[in-house]
């Protein structure tokens, strides 16, 4: 999508292929900067330290790591260190695993010779299909906010459609559209008017950060607001659906996202107000049923809940304490919100009911 | 309560009278400082700027307030002026109407010189009922949390009674003891082993600021989480019950408090937790049945959702911008939880059901 109305993707090859570069996330909303992966530890120091983040892109910086391990040696042995960094580097998100076996499947019975310029292009692939993917989520999550803009004959029934996000779902955590905002974006490119509250998403505030920059940037309107205000914005009639991504998904619908989705979800099904998921088909989880009870949720640093970083009116981007020095934090990454209160799976091949006879149409 | 082992009210006399002193409650938990207040002035200033917050606090500061006004000019004009100054300090507290209303009340059929002596008394009045009916909630409430932890026969059926709380609705939210948490430190004093999960309660982090830094002072077990974080709490069973304050409860029991408590009592309800409101009888507005409908929503600057302060590591307090420079936030300070998802109100005379039966109670 575009910034400063320069159309970008998240990772993209340098001339002549000597690298790969990102947009360093960890540096938004405050600096924009990006960022030269020369090597596999760049890669999997990249996505440990969240300069890369979000499921799909992820899985495509993962694949380029493999990529770019393969460059200088080639071997059984340093492919297989190399799908073993890159896999430990985050527990949580199955597009890692994911994309580093698709690359190990590919990998493993070529040639060493071969697997430099083969796994090269099979990184640039797979980021190509994460776009195809994410823009054909777009297409039918726009459809559903045309249909809450105006009715099958065209006519208007809403000034303006309102949708709720949390965390980033956008192209930032992808290599373009997003899953979550792909819908948002498309819709709004043609012309649909639209505007996005958007959760901050403590902790890690990547809805404050990331999703409000890269609206902003694309022009969508929008407003920030804290994590708790979701509620009264639907008892009120200010939001007409949720939308938000996922890390995760079982076989049974259930989905794992940023920790407080499973909260707006309680508050959208307690007042009628839609709850979809966007997601690519590749993150659900088909050997997982139970989210609550089988989806390990990662924690995190304290440090995350005890302190907050941003821009003071010094120019410097500080982290300040917030809470008592011997008061003790716990940081949850991410919760489950339970299929019976997902309106909608919406994926690249359309959109389905998170309930038995949905996944079983994703799952032929 | 104690801070650091001594034993501290949220706002006293000076030695003879002459001024009173409170806890500067906006440079907590990075700085304690306490703050003497001269004149009727200073007390709309401590109000609206929140150096004193918390319903039964605002009602007792705002009766100082009057008191204050009293003593250099008892007239009707005076009396008038002081009562509406106050009145417009904060639009939301129910408490600071009757507050102000009862100093009104008690003062305007006295002669001019007998204002100032009778104001004092009955600030100091109002302030010492302050503590006795926190003092009964802690007793009532305390039994709630005895029941989670043995049984009648006193025999241990749970090892740590685990309480989630959001916002502040602490000792430092009133004169002493504090509503939701007068029955933590009742049970915490009478050797109940509990843990309570602070909420941090964004925009103004009243949890991660107030509630952790009182709890620590008085040495009560505690964990500051993102407000995102309860409901997955809730759904592993790590969570015992809820207790929270309110600012203002409808005639039918609809409870208006800190934004973010309709989606805690939305996970609370959905995993089977009981959510307790503590609350003195007064907050009760018997004028009101729907609060959705009928509770006005204090909306506040935008800012305390962009920026946030805190302790820097060069050892100043500074406010960092969380946010795009563009990107508009809103500020919703209050949302209202239907009674159907309260578990019982917690009052001084008593714990009754969120019901019309309940309520019937309280208004004989």
């Amino acid at each position: 999508m575009k910034i400063n109305g320069t159309p970008y993707r998240t990772i993209w090859p340098t001339a002549g292929n000597q690298a790969v570069e990102i947009i360093d996330q960890t540096k938004l909303p405050h600096i924009f900067a990006t960022l030269r992966l020369e090597n596999m530890r760049d890669t999997e120091r990249a996505i440990r330290d969240m300069q890369v983040r979000g499921a799909p892109l992820i899985g495509v910086t993962a694949a380029y790591g493999v990529a770019l391990a393969m460059r200088g040696n080639a071997s059984d042995a340093a492919l297989a260190e190399a799908c073993s960094v890159l896999l430990a580097s985050r527990p949580t998100a199955v597009n890692l695993r994911w994309g580093v076996e698709k690359m190990r499947a590919l990998l493993t019975p070529l040639p060493e010779r071969e697997r430099a310029a083969a796994a090269w292009k099979e990184a640039a692939r797979i980021a190509d299909e994460d776009v195809a993917i994410n823009a054909a989520i777009g297409k039918h999550g726009s459809e559903i906010i045309r249909a809450s803009y105006q009715n099958k004959d065209g006519q208007r029934k809403n000034s303006t459609v309102n949708i709720l996000t949390h965390c980033n779902a956008g192209w930032l955590a992808t290599v373009d559209w997003g899953t979550a905002l792909a819908p948002v974006y498309t819709a709004f490119d043609a012309g649909i008017p639209l505007h996005v509250w958007v959760d901050e998403t403590r902790p890690r505030n990547q809805g404050a950060s990331l999703t409000a920059w890269e609206l902003g940037q694309h022009g969508v309107p929008h407003t920030v607001i804290a994590d708790n205000t979701g509620g009264h914005l639907m008892q009120h009639g200010m939001v007409d659906m949720a939308i938000v991504g996922t890390d995760r998904v079982t076989a049974r619908g259930d989905v794992c996202n940023k920790i407080g989705t499973y909260l707006k979800a309680l508050a959208a099904h307690d007042n009628g107000v839609p709850f979809y998921v966007a997601l690519p088909t590749p993150t659900i989880d088909w050997t997982l049923q139970d989210g609550v009870k089988d989806i390990p949720i990662e924690e995190r640093t304290p440090e995350e809940v005890t302190h907050i970083s941003g821009w003071c009116e010094d120019g410097q981007v500080r982290s300040v304490l917030l809470t008592p020095v011997n008061s003790r934090a716990a940081n949850y990454s991410f919760d489950v919100t339970p299929a019976r209160l997902v309106t909608g799976l919406i994926t690249e091949r359309g959109v389905v009911a998170a309930d038995a006879e949905g996944m079983r149409a994703l799952a032929i």
